[in-house]
């Protein structure tokens, strides 16, 4: 039996009671940290609070190895294995669910808080008007991806909300910097007249929401990661309000 | 202070344990059923876990009578109040929130699984992928509301997937049918052609994902509330080795 099991957020206490309880019943557990950032969490900190030793994979320990690695003892065990938020979100987690069902093992899903809905309970914005989301990458051999900034402007033509996940090791600041380069080839306008929601350490205990125009925005000082991006499509009066009452964005808007 | 606490997806297992922490050290302990179906969850099965007698709220309670009842209560004690899926993500919550921070008083959001991230784990569709959702409702005066058709048509034309909430106490094979007429007065063909994903008790330890056609899915068998359903978008062949994999859906989708 393969589990996989969300640790959710933001620290060792963002697992759900299902969670821990599959973790303390299983023979083996794993958890891998590549595909989501770390946030307030560490191997120490999840083996003290779980009372379990917890054994890190690799990249290629799961993409690679796997086969011979701990699928094979999923045969036999209860395996589990942990990765921040919620469980099978990672495109490499359905993969390698579909090669644990290959192999005639069972799997199991235990999920655990998603930045994808925290971000609307955090910043007041309706949940159900977020459109498509995408993901700002560092610039590779010097080229930046226009790939957020075309989900971008398609949601805001169909008035919807965009969620930006930020690379795992990228801040608020970073992030908008490439997004104002693009605009600025694309001699486009969309950030620039947009109101922008910045929300950092989202599931701690202070988690920080800052919502304001991006000249504003790019030089706040947001704290440490993880960070993501909300750039709000039309507003309700009540997400209006939520903005400038939560998340700080001037009066106004 | 007032804490909003998620339970989570199905039963009382599914708070983090953050979530049951603030529970454990709250002065009164408050929740309310009438924005998210109750899954595997009773009043009773909360209070044995948790340890403590929660109180129940109903809708005239927090929407009417709020200020002069518990938000009175929050400005000098510790209160918490619980709510199924994520917490705030219920437009009722963001407004409740407002008023109380009107009222000087301070507020904090504990999360928890959601539904809207669970979808993507549970049937290996991409989450990034999906677009604006929506909620089929029963027909009011007669009248069969057309947004989720419309939502699903324009995510169609995107290439996106759409989630669909289902009204509180309804289930798969009844949304199927009022989207089925919808499309018959159109005389659409969007959900005749797609492949569609039902997903019945999400969180719970035996949850139903199943994918086919319309005509073999209006009929199939789904088990006990809540249900929820996904029309895909355009399929990744990831995505539709997972759909038929794991939700058994037709080989050559």
């Amino acid at each position: 039996m393969l589990t996989f099991i969300g640790l959710g957020l933001y620290d060792e206490k963002d697992i759900t009671l299902k969670g821990l309880e599959a973790i303390r019943d299983a023979d083996v557990v794993y958890a891998e940290f590549y595909t989501s950032p770390l946030g307030g969490k560490t191997v120490e900190k999840l083996e003290e609070l779980y009372g379990r030793r917890v054994s890190i994979l690799e990249r290629r320990d799961i993409e690679e190895k796997a086969e011979e690695g701990f699928l094979k003892l999923a045969k036999s065990q209860k395996v589990v294995l942990l990765s921040g938020g919620d469980a099978m979100i990672a495109t490499t987690h359905v993969d390698l669910r579909l090669r644990a069902i290959e192999m005639g093992i069972e799997t199991r899903i235990i999920h655990a808080p998603s930045i994808s809905s925290a971000v609307a309970g955090l910043s007041g914005l309706q949940s159900y008007k977020f459109g498509k989301s995408a993901t700002v990458t560092p610039p590779y051999k010097g080229v930046i991806s226009e790939v957020p900034y075309d989900t971008i402007t398609a949601n805001k033509e169909r008035g919807l909300h965009t969620l930006l996940y930020l690379d795992i090791s990228m801040c608020i600041n970073e992030a908008l910097r490439l997004l104002e380069l693009v605009e600025e080839k694309r001699k486009g306008e969309v950030l620039k007249k947009s109101v922008i929601v910045g929300i950092a350490r989202a599931g701690s205990d202070k988690p920080v929401v800052k919502a304001d125009y991006l000249d504003a925005l790019k030089s706040y000082e947001f704290g440490a990661l993880p960070h993501v991006i909300v750039i709000p499509g039309e507003l309700h009066f009540l997400e209006k309000e939520a903005l400038v009452k939560i998340a700080r964005a001037p009066e106004g808007i």
